[in-house]
C-alpha cells in the first residue's frame, strides 16, 4: 500500500547516521532527520518504520562497515601478521586521539542503548565478536609465521586485544592524549608471547 | 537573593543521577527530574542552575565515588598487591556482566557528551587518570613485593590495564558473557611481567 520509494535511500541513511552520530539516539528527533533530508516525516516513517527502526538500520550498516574494515586491515600474508596487528592498533590509537574525532557509533550506540534495546545489544555483541575473530585470525597467522610463541592461546589473546581496542576507544572519547593511547597500543603488542628461540 | 534551600539536596542529586543514568543526558528532561523529586522546576533551576550544570554536578560526584572506590580496592600491603589487582579486575568483569547491570555513568556520560562538552571530557580524563594512577601504585607495590619483574614499567602497564578495564566495561554494556569478560581480566593479569627467578 505504501507509495513507491522515490528518494535516495542511501542518502537518507547517510544523513540519519550523521544526525544520530552527532547527537545520539535520544537527542535526535525524526523532525530533525526529516528536515535534514528534505523528506516529510510521513515518508520517513513509511520507508523506515519509525525512529527506532531507522536507528537499527543505521547501526547495523555501521557495524557491518566497521567490522569489514577491521577484517580487511587485519587480513594478508602470515609473515606480515604481527606488523599488521601493530599497525592496526596504533592506527586506532592515532585516530581515537584526533581532535574533533567523532567516537565510534558502535561505542556510542551501545553505551546509550544496549541495556534497554535488545536489537542494539545483540548487534553490538555480533560486531565485537567479528572484531575479536579478526584479531584471532591475525594472531593465529602470527603464530604460524613464528612471530608468536607456538603455545600462544590466540583465542584468549584476541579477547584481551579486543578489550584494549574498545578501551582505547573509550579513553579517546574523553580526549586522552595521543601519546598515552599509542603507549597503550604498543604495550598491548609488546605483551604478546613471542617465540622463544 | 535565592530562597534558602529547604530541600534534601543529596536526595535530589540521587534522584537526578538515577534519571540521567537510566535515560542519558538528552533523554532526561528537567520536567522528569522535577516530577521525580517532587520539586518545582523553578526550585531545581534555582538550586542547580540548569540541566547541564545539574548533570555536571551528578557526573562529578559519580567520578569522585568511582575513583575513590578503585583507590580503596587497590590499596593495602605490598605482598597482597598482585592478588588485589587480580580481584579488582575479576570483580569488574563479574559486575560488568551481571544481567540488568547498569553500565558505569562515567562510560555513558563520556560516550554521550565528552566530544561536545568540555566539562564532561575534562572530568572524564581526570577520572581515568585517577584510575590509572591507582593501578600504577598497586603495580609498583607488586614490583616491590617481588611478584612483578624488577624492570617492569608500571606506568606503562597501568595504562594498558586502564584500557582493559574500560574495554571490559564497554563489552559488558552490550551483554557480553561473564566467562568472556573474566577470561579477558585473567589474560591481562597473566600477561604482566613476573619476577624471573
Amino acid at each position: 500500500m505504501g507509495r513507491p520509494r522515490q528518494f535516495d535511500e542511501d542518502g537518507v541513511l547517510r544523513t540519519a547516521r550523521e544526525q544520530f552520530w552527532a547527537t545520539g539516539y535520544a537527542g535526535t528527533s525524526m523532525e530533525t532527520i526529516a528536515a535534514a533530508t528534505g523528506l516529510g516525516k510521513g515518508s520517513l516513517y513509511g520507508a523506515f518504520g519509525g525512529k527506532r527502526e531507522l536507528f537499527h538500520r543505521v547501526f547495523d550498516d555501521y557495524c557491518t562497515a566497521a567490522v569489514g574494515s577491521a577484517v580487511e586491515q587485519l587480513g594478508g600474508d602470515d609473515d606480515q601478521a604481527l606488523p599488521r596487528l601493530t599497525a592496526f592498533l596504533l592506527d586506532h590509537a592515532r585516530t581515537s586521539a584526533e581532535p574533533g574525532h567523532r567516537a565510534c557509533l558502535l561505542a556510542k550506540g551501545a553505551a546509550e542503548l544496549a541495556e534497554r534495546d535488545d536489537v542494539v545489544s545483540a548487534r553490538s555483541r555480533t560486531a565485537f565478536e567479528g572484531l575479536r575473530a579478526a584479531l584471532a585470525r591475525d594472531l593465529a597467522a602470527a603464530r604460524r609465521s613464528g612471530d608468536l610463541d607456538a603455545d600462544a592461546d590466540v583465542e584468549r589473546l584476541a579477547g584481551l586485544l579486543l578489550a584494549v581496542h574498545r578501551g582505547i576507544e573509550a579513553l579517546g572519547e574523553a580526549g586522552t592524549d595521543e601519546a598515552v593511547l599509542l603507549g597503550i597500543a604498543q604495550a598491548a603488542v609488546d605483551g604478546l608471547p613471542r617465540r622463544t628461540r
